[in-house]
C-alpha cells in the first residue's frame, strides 16, 4: 500500500505555461518533498507529450483508467486523468473552443477530491478572459469557480513561500514559510475601507483559524492582523476603521479562543521580530500584503485557498503566454503549491 | 584640511532613544563609512554624557564653539553644537517644556547646512504629540517642518535600505539599495485614490528624478512606478485610475526625459527581476511599499527626504520612549541614515 497522498494537477489554460510546467516538474522527478506525494495530472494526454516532446524531454504519458490506483511518483513519468481538448491547441495562442476543457479539468479535479480518489489539487494557471469570452461571462477565476463548485459562502485567499526562503530572526535562523492572507482581494482601492466590516473580518478569521489548525498542524495558530491604514489609523488620526470596525472585531473573536495580535501598523508587522511570533499575517488588502509576501517568496510562493472542503492550492502566477512553449517558464511557484499540497493533506488527513 | 562631509546629527527627542542613539554611535566609533564623513550631534551636551554614563559608555563630549571646525570622527569622541534643554530631562517622561527645544535643534541643523557648515543632517526621532501639546498645534513631523523651514512646497519621502541588504539576483548577487518612495504619505486609506491626481504625481516624479540625479549620482535613474489598484487595475477590470490618470502621467513625463517603468502591479514590481531594473520605486501609497522596505530592510533602513535644498536622513522609527535610557535600542537605522547622508553630501557636492 502506497499511503503517499495524491495530488490531481489540473494543468490549465492549453495554450499557457501550464502544460510546460507540468511536463518539466515530472521530467524532472521528486523536489522538493516530491516524493511525498503521488501526482496525477488532469489534462489532455497528448497535449502534454506534444508539449514534452518540442522541449525534449523524456517523459512517459501514462493515461489512468477510471478507478486505476495512481502510481508512486518517478522521475520521467506522468500519470495522467486524460480530459481531451476540444480543438488543437499552438503555445501562446487562445482559443474560445477549449474553455470547457479547462473548466472539465477542474471538475474532474474537485470529483476526485471529493470521492477521496485525491487527497488535493494543484491548479496551473488559467485565463480569464477567454473563458468570459467563450460565454461563461460571470467568471472571475479559479477561486470563485471552486467556492460554488463546492457549495460554500467564502473563501479566503492566502499566499505562502517555500519555507526555507523565508529567514525570521535578525540572525537569519529560524526560517519557516511566511503566510499572508487576505480580508479584501480584488477590489479597486477606493472600495477596500467600506468592505473591510467586521461581518466579513469575523467570516475571514474564523476559516483561517479553523484551516490553519485543520490542515497546518497549528494547535492555536497566532494571527497578526494589519490596521487599514497607515500606522494602523495612529489612534485615529490616520483614519477610524481601526478603533471602530477591526479592534472591536478582534476583541470579540479573541472570545471565541482565537489568538489575534492587532491591528498592527503593515509596516512594523513585516519585520523579523513581528514575523517570528505570527503563524500567518492577515492583511486588509491585496497591495498591503503581496508585494511582501511575493519579495520574500523570491519566485517560490505559492497560493492557497481557505474554507473549502478541500485542499486547494496553486501558483502565484498567470499564463504567460509569451513564454508558453519555448521551456523558458519556471516551475519554482508549482513545485512550491504541490509540496504545501501534499503537506497540507498530509496534515488534513490526520486531523 | 580635512574633506569628510559634516553631517550634523540632531538627537530629537530628549526623553526618548535618540540621545542614547547618538552616543552609542559615538563610543563605537566608524562603522560603515562613518570614517567617510564628520558627525557632529545637536543637542545638549549635559544630557548626551548623562545618557553615555548611564549607559557605561566610555565617551568624551566636546562642545564646539561657533566657528570651531567639526574633527575628524574617532570612536570615544563626540563633537556637540550645543543647544540647551530648557527644563530637565528623564528618559521615558515627556516634558512640554522641552518641546522648543527640540525644534531648536533642527532649526539650528538648517542654518549650518544652509551656511554650508554643514553638508547634510540626521535627525533622530521626535514624539509629535508632545510638540503639539506645547503649543504648535498645527505641527505634523519632521518632514513638514523641515520643508516649512526651506521654503519649498513639496517634499517627497523615501526609503532606503542599506545597500548590502537587498540582493537583488535570484542568485542573491548584485546587492544594491532598495529605494522607495511615495506618491502619498501619512492619509487615511480612503483618502488615497483621489489624491493621487496627476498634478500630485508630476510634481513627485520631477522631485524623484531630479533628487536621484542630484544626490545619489544616477545620470538617468530608472524609476518604476506601482499601480494603485490591485494588479495595476487589470486593464481597467479593478480601477480605471490607471488607465485615467497614472499612464497618460508617465507618458507625459517621459517625454520630459524620465526613465519611467509603469505602472506595474505592485505585487510583480517588488520581484527580484524588476527590481533589478530599478534606481528606485514610486509606491503609490505608505502600505503598498513600506511593509516589504521593511521587510528588505531587516531594521536597517532609513528615511530620506528629497525635494530639500539640503541633504536630510532620518531614522525609520520612533521615539520608543519604553526602551529609552536603558541601552536596548539598535543604532542600526541611525548608522544607515548617518552613512546614506555622507554618500548624498558627498555625491551632490560634486554635481
Amino acid at each position: 500500500m502506497n499511503d503517499a497522498p495524491v495530488i490531481a494537477l489540473t494543468t490549465g489554460e492549453p495554450a499557457g505555461i501550464g502544460p510546460e510546467l507540468a511536463v518539466m516538474l515530472a521530467a524532472d522527478g521528486p523536489v522538493d518533498g516530491a516524493t511525498s506525494h503521488r501526482r496525477v495530472a488532469v489534462g489532455d494526454p497528448e497535449l502534454l507529450a506534444e508539449r514534452a516532446a518540442s522541449l525534449g524531454l523524456a517523459l512517459e504519458i501514462v493515461e489512468l483508467a477510471p478507478g486505476e490506483p495512481v502510481p508512486e511518483t518517478q522521475p520521467g513519468v506522468l500519470p495522467v486523468w486524460p480530459v481531451a481538448l476540444a480543438a488543437p491547441c499552438r503555445a501562446g495562442v487562445l482559443d474560445t473552443r477549449n474553455a470547457d476543457y479547462v473548466l472539465e479539468t477542474l471538475d474532474r479535479a474537485v470529483s476526485a477530491c471529493r470521492a477521496a480518489d485525491a487527497a488535493g489539487m494543484v491548479t496551473a494557471p488559467l485565463h480569464k478572459a477567454v473563458i468570459r469570452e467563450a460565454g461563461h461571462v460571470g467568471f472571475t477565476g479559479h477561486t470563485e469557480y471552486l467556492r460554488d463548485a463546492c457549495g460554500v459562502d467564502e473563501v479566503v485567499m492566502m499566499l505562502a513561500t517555500d519555507r526555507a526562503l523565508h529567514a525570521v530572526g535578525p540572525d537569519g535562523k529560524g526560517a519557516s514559510a511566511l503566510r499572508v492572507a487576505l480580508a479584501t482581494t480584488h477590489l479597486p482601492l477606493r472600495e477596500v475601507s467600506d468592505a473591510v466590516t467586521s461581518e466579513r473580518l469575523t467570516r475571514i478569521l474564523r476559516i483561517l483559524d479553523a484551516d490553519l489548525r485543520r490542515w497546518f498542524g497549528l494547535e492555536a495558530p497566532r494571527i497578526a492582523v494589519c490596521g487599514l491604514n497607515p500606522h494602523a489609523g495612529e489612534g485615529g488620526h490616520l483614519g477610524r476603521e481601526e478603533l471602530e470596525v477591526i479592534a472591536p472585531t478582534l476583541a470579540a473573536l479573541r472570545h471565541e479562543g482565537l489568538t489575534l495580535d492587532g491591528p498592527l501598523p503593515a509596516d512594523t508587522l513585516f519585520t523579523p521580530r513581528h514575523l517570528a511570533e505570527a503563524d500567518a499575517v492577515l492583511a486588509m488588502y491585496h497591495d498591503q500584503g503581496l508585494p511582501v509576501l511575493k519579495y520574500a517568496g523570491f519566485g517560490r510562493a505559492a497560493n492557497i485557498t481557505l474554507g473549502l472542503p478541500l485542499v486547494r492550492t496553486s501558483v502565484d502566477h498567470g499564463t504567460a503566454l509569451d513564454l508558453a512553449g519555448r521551456g523558458l517558464a519556471d516551475p519554482g511557484s508549482l513545485m512550491v503549491a504541490e509540496a504545501l499540497a501534499a503537506d497540507m493533506a498530509r496534515r488534513g488527513s490526520r486531523g
